[in-house]
């Protein structure tokens, strides 16, 4: 599928979901940490806690990839873990939000 | 100095001194991660607690070598950090005593 442009109201939306499918999953991240945290008791417990959070990290890296490029994939990707939600994508051209709906159903 | 070889009693004793130092140090670090754990309000915190365990793992593993070559210099640093004191080198070679010694006092 060749690109697409994003006009600046685009932009804008997909920022916003973007940011908060982000803000969300940190949010979780945290929650799951205090959990892993409340239940260490061993030093392999610690080491597990630190290779987990070093995984957490690269692997957020990697999914959260702001680049216009990226980011039809990106958003499919989120809504197919159902981070977002297709009224989430509302105001984006149709044409994109199809493509981003069919990434999510792969 | 020349290596000067460890007796099987010496070694019963350095291994006991050297577990007990590591299960001290260990203790220490899992108190300190728990209250790392629970002050932490934001990524950057989760971010910094991982890196920071990663610092402490590798310089647990540098730090805790119980090659014969290089005890010495371990319990001399144990000695010096307070994680061990003299009494608990009693039983080894006064020689070695005096080495391990003069290598905290470094």
């Amino acid at each position: 599928m060749p690109d697409m442009p994003w006009s600046a109201t685009e932009k804008k939306i997909a920022r916003r979901v973007f940011d908060a499918a982000l803000q969300s999953e940190l949010a979780d991240i945290m929650v799951d940490f205090k959990t892993r945290a409340a239940r260490a008791n061993t030093p392999d417990d610690l080491w597990a806690i630190q290779a987990h959070l070093a995984r957490v990290q690269r692997d957020l890296d990697r999914k959260y990839d702001y680049r216009y490029s990226m980011l039809e994939l990106v958003l499919g990707r989120l809504l197919f873990e159902q981070r977002i939600q297709m009224h989430d994508l509302a105001g984006l051209n149709a044409d994109r939000q199809a493509r981003i709906c069919h990434i999510a159903s792969l």
